[in-house]
């Protein structure tokens, strides 16, 4: 037991995180290339449309495997398989929006752009009983209560979370209940990712409030420079 | 020219921009306490609600001049004030989004969640002439050729940019013709702060996709234990 334990947490083949960050760039350029008839990408044409450097190109393929011939480069369509089957999107995933209700939630539960990564909404939570019954796309929103129930019946994997920094950990420990194993955390309280549930954070009202304090902050250098000219 | 051109670039007062980050999270911790009725805070209480720990709280607010009484604490209105000066967010940002008749573009110009942050949509651009004089929300989509033109009538400071990544340079040659200062890009290309305008990424595909690895691998392990068991 133990040693299975330290096996999953020790041994570390894995590449970084950046490296897996970047393979998602690789795959839109090489959807980009595909479409436009190409057969072959080199490192250096991969590395100059990703304003990286050809040799950092040739150490991430070479991660999982990916080796380009000497002179000739890689093979467009290999890679893309490669690509695809390392990020886990041959596989529809199904997503439940866990406060869909509130603005953020209700525009995710509008917007269809996650069926390109095959991310698919087939759910979505509130608890607020004036938006419980309410069609948002195809689905109906749901009270809370019946979460973990759904999610079981419907073999969801993944949670979207919109709900408000005061909500978050109770709706954390609905999800800890669960079978899900992944959640994209839009609330403004950061999560920490579990041995069983796999969090990214994606704080919007961070990212906001930072560009408007870098917008301030030139702004004010500007009035410094006018009044030193 | 030379002398105060230096003096912008080199100069650096500034607090590390994780400690901006962090005081987005201050923010929204004090509103709470606000709104529950608390007057002081202490940076024992701040770093508890952040997962921080004291001593990183009372270094961050140093930066700004604040400094909380030994055994009181910080008073949470001036504190307030201050973090709101700071991150400039006293004014209301006059907000287009461009690449707005697509679906993530739809789906933001349709929330309303920015006005918190006192970022106002007063305009929305696209090139596809089969939705250019759509209404979404309060505004009607107009043609990108109109850009420049609406942004300084109107006093448009910041740019939402949600084309596809095929669109982003040309998209971003319009903005550094016009006097926006400030981009939220979610297109999936990067782009780079210029001296004259601020860009924050935000790449939701990146998220996605990151998101969609961390579990295939943690699906992978289980299999590897279980095999082990």
């Amino acid at each position: 037991m133990s040693r299975s334990r330290n096996q999953s947490t020790n041994k570390s083949i894995l590449p970084p995180l950046v490296t897996i960050r970047r393979l998602s760039g690789y795959l839109r350029h090489i959807n980009l290339l595909l479409e436009s008839g190409k057969k072959v990408v080199s490192s250096k044409e991969l590395a100059d449309l990703l304003d990286l450097n050809p040799a950092q190109v040739r150490k991430d393929l070479a991660y999982f495997g990916e080796f380009g011939k000497r002179g000739v480069g890689y093979s467009i369509i290999k890679l893309k398989e490669n690509i695809t089957n390392i990020l886990g999107l041959n596989n529809v995933r199904k997503v439940a929006i866990v406060g869909a209700g509130g603005r953020l939630g209700r525009a995710l539960a509008l917007y269809d752009g996650f069926e390109k990564y095959n991310f698919k909404i087939v759910a979505l939570f509130d608890k607020e009983p004036h938006v419980i019954g309410e069609t948002l796309g195809n689905n109906v929103i749901q009270h809370i209560y019946e979460f973990i129930k759904t999610v079981e019946e419907k073999g969801i994997e993944m949670v979207i979370l919109c709900v408000p920094a005061s909500a978050v950990e109770e709706v954390f420990e609905y999800i800890k209940f669960s079978s899900i194993r992944g959640v994209l955390n839009f609330a403004p309280k950061k999560l920490l990712s579990t041995d069983e549930i796999v969090v990214q954070n994606v704080d919007l009202a961070t990212e906001l409030e930072t560009l408007s304090y870098l917008m301030a902050v030139r702004e004010a250098k500007k009035i410094v420079e006018i009044k030193d000219l």
